[in-house]
């Protein structure tokens, strides 16, 4: 690296170039003079990457628009299904797939169980699923611009290797090499909780000005962290490893391999197996009845139903989740100051009274004035929200306005 | 704020302007052609900047330099002592003031006791021993550039105030409007862990390419994040507060108010407090000698001298504090995977066996494959690192190439 850091002009460029088909895509039918005062470039900036994009077939005149007193302008607007944008959710225990047009619409998306989590098995599903999706959608291939897999574990940054991957007993697998050779298309591989909360995002709002942090309560515990430039991923590409943070000396073992981790205790895996060496033990609770008698249908949501219901050991369950969740969110308060928190992930989806347990433990481990400015919210985008976050690493990491 | 991202073309010309002015700096008689090389502008570009600085009487021509074929190039070096930042150091024990010049060099420096806590007597120490210290060197007013006060606790980021200071009492004092009323200079008022890391990061490389931590081991603990754009500060300009992460549910009261954090336990002051309630209960250990039986003179350099001579209280006390710092550790390279950690303080001074003690208990509590690119390094800054580091926040945050 030199030592001297320097601002780069074709930065300037290709951002400017972003701005603008941006502006164009929420205008929709929208004005050069309109644009040039929205994303603060002059006129003939705005007519330079305007006339190109139109050449390139990604933005058209669609007429003329009101007179504000001179000629009436020329009003553009993005071209619907240029690019076709394609994200992959591999999930423990299902996989979704979808199918996301430059106008970021989902167009198509398709679910399935996981069949085995045995690399090979896995690699050969995902290819399957891929490949049928863009012939059931009928994609033409030149207009895939990409595919965007959205993996748990550490994954290498630069190689998408995943690195380890404790949910899937998975060490050292090139993932996306392995796509690429089958797959005749832009393949990245993405840490799951960074493409969910790089989805949530866009869905929310603007880049956030100090940073967002997301933390993905699902079957296992992870988080991505956002600063003004974009997904923060740190030297080895393994930040936002909230859920192996270590709150209790003596805990529980994790599939990490450590002790006493967040996850161990606090993920939907971890709270279905308390309770199910709860009822091994022979302690009375209404979660017996919710899985007809039958451990391997236990799941973490019949715990929170439980729960709410006023089942003992269910709420001392979900309590003690809350409580080291909000442990972990206290220290990335107290460590990073975030504007805004966003829980996602199907944990999330039992209500608010879980939602709030967390709050409640947040502000008690929080450091006193510290992380004043803290939001904490719920995620919107439901069961294919790491499926689209997939499909926009795609949109933020391949300049397909340039290259096309 | 604008809802897209606009890069500034100004800050790519000051960007340029400090990148040229560092260059001469570092090459102390320099060509403009070797700088146009090394920071990546054209030659007329280089020539335009220089101009304007030597027009400022901030660099001067110092002859000709050796041909490489063609006419013999003039040499640039930067003028010495054309500005000065002074840098404050606002410490529990003892306030330090240093006097840094533009080529870098701690002109003065001096080190009095903080005589008084109590906020108006703290300040008039504060601009006394400041305005001694600019008259005693006898700088002109005009080239001092700004007063960088170094306080610790959090202070809120666009009004210098400090919100909360445990080790100080404070709450909510105008810390920095205060000192403006009293000094007629700049005054930039910052947590004194962010001031120490910058002057320790100046001191030892360039920018970091994705994060590193500054840990400040010393009477409270603090650390400081910099991103390669520089520190970060968070929404609300509280980041970095490793300290009070909660690491024992039925732990220490902290002074921050609640229990368990690591500085309950880790701090100078936690290590020397553990080692005065021992004594107090009559436990064997030869701390008693080393401060001669004086608990008020107990300090934690002789809990860690003790530790070394292999007595039994000092060596569980200081194990103790070097796990609970590395699991606070494993927790910032858990989440943000930096390239490098930097131990600073007093109680780094202590020697590598703490530090070696700190590394096995970071190992022990990171996970598995996270962080792997992590280098624990010990800062070599010194007594005076956080004045020096006072300092560099005025080099940082005023533009004194442009403004003089």
């Amino acid at each position: 690296m030199s030592k001297f850091t320097k601002l780069d002009l074709n930065s300037v460029t290709t951002n400017n170039r972003i701005n603008v088909f941006n502006c164009i895509l929420e205008g929709n039918k929208i004005n050069r003079a309109v644009i040039a005062k929205k994303v603060g470039l002059s006129i003939p900036a705005v007519m330079s990457i305007t006339e190109d994009l139109i050449e390139k077939g990604i933005i058209y005149a669609v007429g003329k628009g009101e007179s504000s007193g001179g000629k009436r302008p020329e009003m553009l607007a993005v071209v619907p299904d240029r690019f076709f944008f394609i994200g992959v959710d591999v999930g423990r225990t299902s996989i979704r797939v979808v199918v996301m047009n430059n106008c970021r619409d989902i167009v198509y998306k398709v679910s399935k169980a996981t069949e085995s989590v045995e690399p090979d098995e896995l690699i050969a599903q995902i290819t399957e699923m891929t490949m049928s999706c863009i012939s059931e959608s009928k994609l033409p291939h030149d207009r895939v611009v990409g595919i965007g897999v959205a993996m748990p574990g550490l994954i290498e940054r630069d190689t998408g290797r995943v690195l380890f991957s404790p949910n899937f007993g998975w060490n050292n697998i090139s993932l996306q090499d392995e796509l690429k050779r089958r797959l005749p298309f832009n393949v990245l591989v993405e840490n799951a909780n960074r493409a969910l909360v790089i989805g949530e995002i866009k869905n929310m709002q603007p880049n956030p000005t100090s940073c967002i942090i997301g933390v993905n309560l699902a079957y296992g515990i992870g988080s991505a962290i956002v600063l003004p430039n974009g997904l923060y991923y740190g030297a080895s590409g393994t930040s936002g490893e909230i859920g192996h943070i270590i709150v209790e000396n003596h805990g529980s073992y994790c599939s990490c391999g450590n002790y006493g981790c967040i996850e161990s205790i606090a993920s939907g895996e971890a709270i279905a197996r308390q309770a199910r060496i709860a009822i091994a033990n022979k302690i009375q609770t209404t979660i017996v009845e919710k899985c007809e008698g039958d451990f391997k249908k236990l799941e973490a949501k019949m715990v929170f139903d439980a729960a709410k219901e006023g089942d003992h050991l269910a709420e001392s369950i979900v309590k003690k989740a809350a409580d080291y969740i909000g442990k972990g969110l206290a220290i990335a308060i107290n460590m990073l100051d975030p504007e805004q928190i966003i829980l996602c992930g199907g944990l999330t989806l039992n209500g608010d009274f879980f939602i709030d347990m967390i709050k409640k433990a947040v502000s008690k481990y929080q450091m006193r004035y510290a992380g004043g400015n803290v939001k904490i919210v719920v995620g919107k985008s439901g069961h294919y929200a790491t499926a689209i976050g997939g499909a926009w690493i795609v949109v933020n990491n391949i300049d397909f306005l340039s290259n096309n």
